[in-house]
């Protein structure tokens, strides 16, 4: 894989030029993407700046997100060859940090749940989750050091956990939603897909213009709330064993782990964050399921069908379980520093059919606190543990996940 | 003026056509739009559904609103001719509704402060107020029973109250904003005009599908909190006069009207207003910034230049401060059913070289919080009063507010 990390340790101390570090993903690209199917279309000459904090990193950007440069046709035929005027606000924020944004990554219609056709980079005969499935891809396939993702209920964590590398998604509303598709106001989170943690790290911190959220030398030992999420569903045993490998790194390397149980509001607001969602997709989509509903795949069509009939009230009322678990959790926040809990219920499913769930990432989705996800190390398929802490506190996320990270390297 | 409530009760009593109510609409424009200049342009052969709750209800469409049938130009040579694939989400159910979006309505570029050519009905020598202009001035020539207006810092009362119209302002997201050109994220509220407190009533009750928000039979009698403001200037004696008048109207009508202190961290909040507005709008438009920077007015391009050098930590100190602010004002409604204020420091200022101040909407905006503003009756340009309830409570914001407007009418 490419690390953003050290690509901008060599170009920043001169031995790598932002244009032969271009040259590495171009050259992956051309070698990876006809059997990963990751990208809608890429630049074969892009305008490579020669300064900024991210001179020399080529980003993949989710197709729901808005180029100037290039058509955004969010994963369906109703958008085909759709050119808007303007760069999203992140794609505008990266150019002017000297990034280039490289190619448009697939994405499952509306960043929804109908698979699209890319291929997980571990094991082509399975998914790579989604609905941010491009970004996923060409990250764990080398082909890009960072690429842009959004999250509704779990398309970046569940993805990258998938292919085997680390995303974050952060803060609701740290990174600016403007120009990018809305699915619901509520939920819809920017993220980001990188190799390892410290990519992640820098590289939001300096999108973000946050530098305390990029990591120090080392990071301090978290004090670790292990937290199952039952009121989810289950997970699959080797998702088990994985967290469990993850505690006992943790606690080989230091850290206090103490199970806890959250308050019964989180288990209630795990199940509004569906009312929520359709209810305002129902809104968001309006005009496309007035013009188009035929075009709409197998699941979001009748997604939306269902969607109509949720009544206003359903919907306040999920907002206040939301506000009122959002107020329960800062409590948890006094006991611990961080959560550790599942990315996903198990590893990528086989096969194109489904994307997986995201019945491990949908209540923080909701809570709007950051989250990360760590690759666990061992055979097959890729499994990953998910770091979350308070709002706001993305830097505290980040450092426990590098934390996680070295104890399972260790 | 046209009155939504009057024509949809002709409607429903089938004594007029919906075709027959969008040509008074029709004739209304081709007799006043040459002089006023509210509108950018209008359908003139438009589809008219026979059915639904808002049918032959024409309405104006503020430009920054996306239209799948009419070009949406942010009121900048940028998007001149632009034509959006969708229709925005707002847009997408009045057609749901019945309701015939007939018109694109001036706005000022990007909803900020450049102003328009647009007149103001009442005088033709003076602003309509901005940025939602054309919405206010197409309602306060009669040329449509409703239109939308967005509002960031003052954009829906404020030309409301210039243009002797009622206007509202819903709680933060009661209506959609997606599809709408986004200024500032945590500001940018969609709102309504109409000709009277009744009509702006039974339209956002119908739009927002809660039947709660419209007024019943006849409004209680509220306890009515007086603020005057004076951390955001100093109101003109008209103005003073107006806000007199309504209190006094208010009293012989039987209500309570104690004049009360906000606590000191509302005043924080109203400075704290212009840099949430300005860091967001930096990102919103970065894009126009980079490729367009000489294409903006003489107001927004320094505004913009200005709004480079907010930091980070600026911002975020300001969202704390917005959000004791918003906790602190829950008390305050503890005390009072609603806030009466100023709806703009006075009548509205001669010439088109500015819109106005929006010092005395500022700080609700932020809030988050559900404003009217009505009328209150008497010689020259319009003055009106605003009448603000608890986030989540419009409908208790319409009821006082028609209780006001029926007392000031007595």
């Amino acid at each position: 894989m490419l690390s953003l990390f050290d690509l901008r340790t060599r170009i920043a101390s001169g031995s790598l030029t932002p244009e032969a570090a271009i040259a590495l993903s171009q050259e992956a690209i051309a070698r990876q993407e006809p059997a990963i199917g990751a990208l809608v279309r890429h630049q074969a000459d892009p305008v490579i700046p020669r300064s900024g904090l991210l001179a020399g990193i080529a980003v993949g950007i989710k197709d729901i997100i808005d180029t100037a440069d290039m058509p955004t046709e969010m994963g369906s035929p109703i958008y085909s060859g759709w050119q808007p005027k303007a760069d999203a606000a992140i794609v505008a924020r990266l150019r002017g940090l000297g990034a280039v944004p490289l190619a448009k990554t697939t994405t499952c219609p509306f960043a929804s749940l109908d698979p699209t056709l890319t291929r997980n980079p571990r094991d082509l005969d399975h998914t790579p989750g989604g609905s941010s499935a491009g970004s996923a891809a060409a990250v764990a396939a080398g082909m890009l050091p960072l690429a842009l993702g959004t999250q509704t209920g779990g398309s970046v964590i569940r993805p990258a956990a998938y292919c085997g590398i680390a995303g974050i998604k952060p803060s609701f509303r740290l990174l600016p939603m403007v120009g990018i598709k809305t699915f619901s106001w509520a939920l819809d989170t920017l993220g980001l897909f990188g190799a390892g943690v410290r990519d992640i790290a820098h590289a939001l911190a300096v999108i973000a213009d946050r530098p305390a959220i990029d990591l120090g030398e080392a990071p301090g030992v978290p004090r670790i709330g292990l937290v199952t999420q039952d009121f989810a569903g289950k997970a699959e045993p080797e998702a088990i064993e994985a967290l469990a490998l993850a505690v006992r790194a943790a606690e080989a390397a230091g850290a206090d782990v103490a199970t806890i149980s959250l308050p019964d509001i989180l288990a209630d607001a795990f199940h509004a964050q569906g009312t929520i969602q359709d209810f305002e997709a129902r809104q968001a989509l309006a005009w496309e399921y007035a013009a188009h509903r035929a075009a709409f795949g197998p699941m979001l069509g009748p997604q939306l069908d269902a969607a109509q009939a949720i009544t206003a009230d359903d919907y306040d009322s999920a907002r206040r379980s939301a506000h009122r678990a959002r107020r329960a959790l800062k409590d948890v926040f006094g006991e611990v520093d961080v959560i550790l809990t599942f990315s996903a219920p198990g590893r990528a499913p086989m096969g194109l059919g489904s994307t997986g769930s995201s019945c491990f990432n949908r209540l923080w989705t909701l809570m709007g606190v950051p989250c990360v996800t760590v690759p666990v190390p061992g055979e097959g398929l890729p499994l990953g543990v998910q770091i979350i802490a308070p709002f706001g506190d993305d830097g505290r996320a980040l450092a426990a996940a590098r934390f996680i990270e070295l104890a399972l390297a260790a």
